[in-house]
């Protein structure tokens, strides 16, 4: 920059400024999403150097080490954007202001110490599924001999929530080095607004290894969704393994381009490990071009791939090896079954593969209802409810089994009319929750709402909640994480906060959310700035604050 | 997808399996960067589920844990990919195929096993900088009673490519579910063409989190690069800590986006512990805007913030003190003093500075030499050679200390006149290897050559090497990794492997390329698609190898 761009450069000075001064007054209520009730004092806390967890009065025993592990790694977050003074031996680099630091040595002991964490849990249960309590009470005292924040959860799954919004309240103090926690005495009461806080990622378009899954499950823990929607095969590649049909995975794009059923068990066990259920998807009857490279039968007829052919008992004989296999691996409620999009009767090879049905007697779309509903009842026999996507709803919507939940996505106003019929819903309309469409900026995100329109307390029970929607089409590894985050943040907290705390005008918690949006960066997350058209890069150089 | 793009579909299975039919051809030589030397076999061994490091014969004890700590994320990084059948206890999901497994369990154990591997280290010294001996000799060998690979290395430094290099050997086979090593018997002899092989990143633009700059260190271990040029303050913020004078930092754009000095230390021992010189920058007396926040008089007038007065003592007492700061952390033979772009004569506010120098008898010319000379002298007091951005050859070469290593950037052809004159370059043309210039493809990265148009032995010596240079204005934690990667890769070939090697139709390598970024991908790195406009995400459905 040369002289010439001085004053601008003054400008943007006083405009930091300013942003900073607000950013500072927030300072006690950075937590996203935004718990159920939060008061706090004014009082600082220095964590102590050994700050330890401690389980008195708990009934849950941590035999399988979650709650340690959790612990662990929520030191591992509030450690790892900068050094601690304890954590580091002296090497003479700070010799020159030794005597400045003595000061704040001073100021350092002068604070009162929170010695650790005391985590009590209720249920000795540690088995994830839907619909378990995830609710916590966290308190942190400020006065006291020894001072340590409390944690009351019914679950170790709230637990886990209650260490991610104490991470949120933890600072590095520059000048002692050292971790501190404002707004002592805090207290905060929380559980989820919605039961169903999901993420869909999308492997078939393009595969994701391993280790990027794991860390959009990390990501996820830290906005407190609960549910990875894994859409996992499609027309395009077929990347996981089926024990019961070893060909399946011939549709892979490539001999690496695959999940063994190990490596989803450990995607499902690491998830469950951070709170976060493993929805699977099998989309059937349509999207299943890929099944064919290893069973050339599915296909129903020459250089036509799908729908699967329902006059073809190989294709139910199929998806019932799927779930028996599934069923040992993911452990949630419910699995997906799809249902969308199933073409019928435009190009010629359709027609054809129809008119093989109405020698059965069906019309077009008998044979897709038919579909529908035999595969939701070989699911049901493996003790699954189903998810399918709205359109099986619009077409035939009576007859899909009560076990039902409808999945949402062509456009609002669709659960008003699922619940209204007695069915369970999820919300993910495309116009606001698909993270692909890259037009939808984070305040439609945020003001999503999936309760618009019901008002019967009994029908809006059967709102689940919803999901935001990764496809693959045109995401892979190099750019998931940045489209994902900071929107699916926005909808996160519509999902999880009281409606009443939610502002009508999202300006509201742009500020809030760009802080979390940092702490995502610094924990290694390439959440995109808040500024800008959805997921772009920064257009100027500037504080992560307020881009 | 429907049946009326059943054709398109056909067609690109074709397509991928032609790819794949290739990339299995290639199979045995996917090493980026190429070796100086590589023969290999085609027998295929199993590694060990023990596989362990042995040092037998090495003079180097490893009391830092350098080495095995290396080990440690070699293994890592090779069972990350999928879950091993070792690794997993039998959790009955496999049960279906058990009969299948039995048969190919006979097959494995029939394959050689490679019970681990043996490095011999000649030095016993730990000390990365320059020039130090980055060699290795790596043989797998494929009959005998125990099977060990052997590495022979002259330093650590050595023994840690050779790890990386024995990590891209390494496959999983998904039908055994084991690691497997392709190809033996192998042997590599290899050492790098350039001692400087370098990549910049820039935190005053946009501050980058440590754990964000511990990920581009690890990334650059795996193409060999050596030196992280750390461009870390400039106009926009000051983002460091100098403990002789602690209102530098007043400087950046908040309270949280600094480094305390400590981090800095931080990030040089992580980067030492893989091979990674880091070399920092202040860039005088241009570029230092940021530095008057905390010391107003460092700005030359009112509403003028640049460059550093030559007429004030106070800024080469605070240059001095600066040094003599990162002389404790930055243990790197160099330090860079930056010395570009420094406007002189344009503004009003700067033809008044410049007024006030013409009272001590200089042009503007000699005040510019004057400061950039000077500031060399403080560098060499405290024990470094100098990097200077090519403006001050280009302005007064014949002045510059003989310690000075001119960087070039704003064109071809200055290395040739830089080692004409008897200096030390470094090329980064901006033209080619500036990777914010997001128009330039990873084919023109590649096909740079830093020996271009000099021939003379002792000229081409003279040449270090070269740095590809990540700008930060319009990057942050959410794109850096996709920007920098795979060009930056391509350039990582060019400084390493032997010229002779290097096809000129950069073509030949676009597969071993594209193996390359899934291979990052699949280590959780961002790197973006070889197709399309540099860092772009995929446009279309795909596998990795092929996008």
């Amino acid at each position: 920059m040369n002289c010439l761009r001085g004053f601008k450069s003054l400008l943007y000075g006083f405009f930091f400024s300013f942003v900073l001064s607000i950013w500072v007054r927030v300072h006690g209520q950075n937590i996203w999403p935004m718990p159920k009730s939060v008061s706090f004092g004014n009082r600082t806390l220095s964590l102590s150097s050994n700050f330890e967890l401690r389980t008195y009065r708990s009934n849950y025993l941590d035999s399988s080490g979650i709650l340690n592990e959790a612990f662990e790694r929520m030191m591992h977050l509030v450690k790892a954007g900068h050094m601690l003074k304890t954590d580091f031996p002296d090497s003479g680099i700070q010799d020159s202001v030794d005597i400045a630091l003595n000061t704040f040595d001073d100021m350092l002991t002068s604070l009162p110490v929170l010695a650790g964490i005391n985590i009590a849990i209720r249920s000795p249960n540690e088995t994830l599924n839907f619909g378990i309590d995830e609710s916590y009470y966290l308190y942190v005292p400020d006065t006291g001999s020894i001072l340590f924040a409390r944690v009351e959860a019914a679950t170790v799954f709230g637990a886990l929530h209650a260490l991610e919004t104490f991470s949120q309240l933890c600072n590095f103090n520059f000048t002692t080095k050292a971790l501190e926690l404002h707004s002592a005495p805090l207290t905060i009461y929380d559980q989820p607004r919605f039961p169903y806080r999901g993420l869909l990622i999308d492997t078939s378009r393009h595969y994701l290894p391993v280790a990027v899954i794991k860390s959009v499950i990390d990501s996820m823990s830290y906005s407190k969704l609960n549910v990875l929607h894994w859409h996992i095969v499609d027309d395009q590649s077929f990347p996981i393994e089926v024990p019961s049909y070893p060909k399946l995975w011939k549709g892979a794009y490539s001999n690496s381009e695959r999940y063994t059923i190990e490596d989803a068990a450990e995607i499902v066990k690491y998830a469950e490990q951070r709170g976060v259920n493993v929805l699977a998807e099998i989309d059937v009857p349509g999207h299943t071009s890929s099944w064919g490279f290893g069973y050339r039968s599915l296909w129903p007829s020459n250089g036509c791939r799908n729908p699967l052919d329902v006059s073809n008992e190989f294709a139910f004989e199929i998806i019932d090896g799927i779930l028996l296999d599934f069923r040992k691996v993911f452990k949630f409620k419910f699995v997906h079954l799809g249902g969308d999009e199933v073409f019928m009767g435009k190009a010629p090879y359709i027609l054809l593969f129809y008119s093989e049905l109405n020698d059965n007697n069906m019309t077009l779309s008998d044979g897709y209802r038919y579909f529908v509903l035999r595969a939701q009842n070989i699911a049901i026999s493996h003790g699954y409810d189903i998810i399918n996507w709205e359109e099986t709803f619009n077409n035939f919507g009576g007859k899909l089994s009560p076990k039902t939940v409808v999945h949402n996505w062509l456009g609002q106003g669709v659960a008003q009319k699922v619940v209204a019929a007695g069915l369970r819903c999820i919300v993910s309309n495309q116009d606001r929750w698909y993270l692909d469409h890259l037009d939808v900026p984070w305040q439609h995100f945020y003001a999503n709402e999936p309760l618009t329109n019901i008002t019967d307390p009994n029908q809006r029970k059967l709102v689940l909640g919803g999901e935001v929607c990764m496809w693959g089409e045109q995401i892979d590894t190099s750019n998931i994480q940045r489209t994902i985050w900071p929107r699916a943040a926005a909808a996160a907290e519509r999902l999880w906060t009281p409606l009443e705390k939610l502002p009508k005008n999202p300006r509201e918690v742009a500020l809030r959310l760009a802080h979390f949006r940092c702490l995502l960066n610094q924990r290694g997350i390439q959440a995109a700035p808040l500024d800008g058209y959805s997921r772009n890069g920064p257009q100027d150089p500037g504080s992560c604050i307020n881009q």
